[in-house]
């Protein structure tokens, strides 16, 4: 079949006979489509801190697969040198960023299976470690699926859905999470009209999510992060998707600078707002949102990149955090795969967890 | 004395001999300073379409310079066949655009006072309406500056300070509006931390406000406008000031994109919301935010301009409203020259009226 739009390729893959991670570069979308292959620890860390590959999902994807790679390239059948390097380079690809909690969890994943093999052959643990990373990618895409299912049920046709930054299929392997809804309901007719924030400064709303929403066919009007109050105000919006990096246990919710934003918006307009949040992304070991770091990023993002011009005064100071955190009395709901969760969130999340354990 | 900083420059001039308007071409900062020359009604009118001069009160007073300098060349002494060309005049400039009210303002009191002369000479005519724009540009350094100290009075020492888009001196001819507290402010030692918004799509924030700020010397940092919401959750903002393009009799305010943005935010984390309005820009024959026409511009702003590479899918479906609509309840005051308006504004507008006229 030919290559026909942005969503045919995957958005993390892994070449098992070359052991390499292929995905496309999502620093030169929409302008140019080009598929990269990644072998080295040092490739896959510039990969994420470049965010050539983003998006708490596929970073958590993305990275098991890679830890993978790097694992086979250790040469040792001795369980204690192997578990040795694993362990740094487990480390080193923790690193590259800091507020998603899916690059630890899935990283973490791989390596509670590592300790759990540790009297048997290092040849059997790498087979284990690859079959756990194509199992996360599968997780991921049902994952998905099953919070467009829920967040679907939140929606009727001919809604308007206002979403930030890119948790689309480009941030997952699949239907990506704030997009899910929208991509099940456009597969039955509910012709929504979606409205895309651009997201400043590094633009994966204009560059990544109306391109994959446009690509599928899906009715999505662009705006800039600071025209949300007028659609709202306008009466335009009936619910906002979001997506998250790193859930809090009382609900607090860190995702890309500028949700804070929207949700205060939605409050104003009484918009529901509403959290898609695999449970991978929530960290029921961080209690509230003052416990989430914030990673801050170069000003020249804000000043320079992009730019055929000087759009910004000489040595301006700038601060330029990557995420923000919207509390939990903004969101109307948080909706993961194993169900829709409401406030109080440190106890309904807590159900949500009960209820996957239980599985 | 040498040109030091931008502020050194005039925003608005005239040249009287050669009866040419002369601004800084604003869409060129901070790069660069390009002063020019403007002598035709398409090079005035381009001018206030293109943004080369932007700001409420600038426009204003652009216009009635401009509108007598067009008014010179009327090659007649016959008083209708004169007014007839100088309402074509006037009628041309006041289509460059639709949302700012001063425009309007500036020249219909330039047509009132032809009207009001129609049995005298030409020339008289044209000594008194050269009279009248120079009026106009002093007003509105006193207006600014008077806006100031009232805006300085509701702010202490240390605070920090949020402003969206530019209402600074480059947007007037003097001091700004929303500006003008931080400039009083800063002559006094009050040591504000200011934010500025960068504005999109057109960066008036990040090219002109944190510009002006930096020349003067004033603590100012570049946030993009979706960062607002961190910020105040911080505790950092103690104020927001903005300026606004037309007030409605009941207090809404349409101003730059965003600005309702802001103020749903600001309500959220409790920070005050002042709107600084030269008593020009209040429209008592608009009775609220409904009246209000917003002015939409070109897709290729959002999508295209300042970039240079492909930001946007091609072809993607943009809204681009100028300006947004504030509702009375979400400010918490409105600061004009003759003093501060608080709701219920239907009331307070009145009174500020009454006060203006009675000098």
């Amino acid at each position: 079949m030919d290559k026909k739009t942005i969503l045919d390729y995957e958005t993390v893959d892994i070449d098992l006979e070359k052991k390499e991670l292929i995905i496309i570069d999502q620093t030169l979308l929409p302008g140019k489509t080009e598929i990269i292959r990644l072998g080295t620890a040092k490739q896959m860390w510039d990969a994420i801190y470049l965010l050539q590959v983003r998006g708490a999902p596929a970073i958590g994807v993305f990275a098991a697969m890679g830890l993978y790679i790097l694992a086979t390239q250790i040469e040792t059948d001795n369980y204690v040198i192997f578990y040795n390097e694993f362990k740094l380079q487990r480390d080193y690809l923790d690193s590259a960023r800091p507020t998603a909690v899916n690059l630890h969890w899935a990283l973490n994943r791989m390596d509670r299976l590592v300790q759990s093999m540790e009297n048997e052959p290092v040849s059997d643990i790498l087979e284990a470690l690859k079959n756990e990373c194509l199992a996360i990618k599968q997780e991921d895409i049902n994952v998905c699926k099953q919070i467009g299912e829920y967040g679907l049920s939140l929606v009727k046709p001919g809604d308007g859905i206002l979403t930030h930054c890119n948790a689309g299929q480009l941030a997952t392997c699949k239907y990506g999470t704030a997009t899910a809804p929208i991509y099940l309901g456009h597969e039955r007719g509910y012709n929504f009209r979606v409205f895309a924030d651009e997201t400043r400064p590094l633009l994966q709303g204009a560059r990544l999510t109306a391109y994959e929403l446009q690509s599928a066919g899906v009715d999505v009007t662009l705006i800039c992060d600071n025209m949300s109050g007028m659609v709202m105000r306008n009466g335009w919006v009936q619910a906002v998707f979001v997506g998250c990096d790193r859930v809090a246990a009382n609900g607090d919710t860190a995702n890309k600078i500028g949700t804070s934003v929207v949700a205060a918006v939605a409050k104003r307009y009484n918009v529901p707002f509403y959290v898609c949040a695999p449970t991978s992304t929530i960290d029921m070991n961080t209690p509230n949102g003052a416990g989430i770091r914030i990673e801050q990023r170069k000003p020249e993002e804000v000043t320079d990149m992009w730019y055929k011009q000087k759009m910004a005064p000489e040595g301006v100071k700038v601060f330029n955090p990557a995420f923000d955190v919207t509390d939990n009395d903004l969101i109307t709901a948080i909706v993961t795969e194993y169900g829709i969760a409401r406030a109080p969130y440190t106890e309904s999340l807590k159900e949500i967890f009960d209820r996957k354990n239980a599985k």
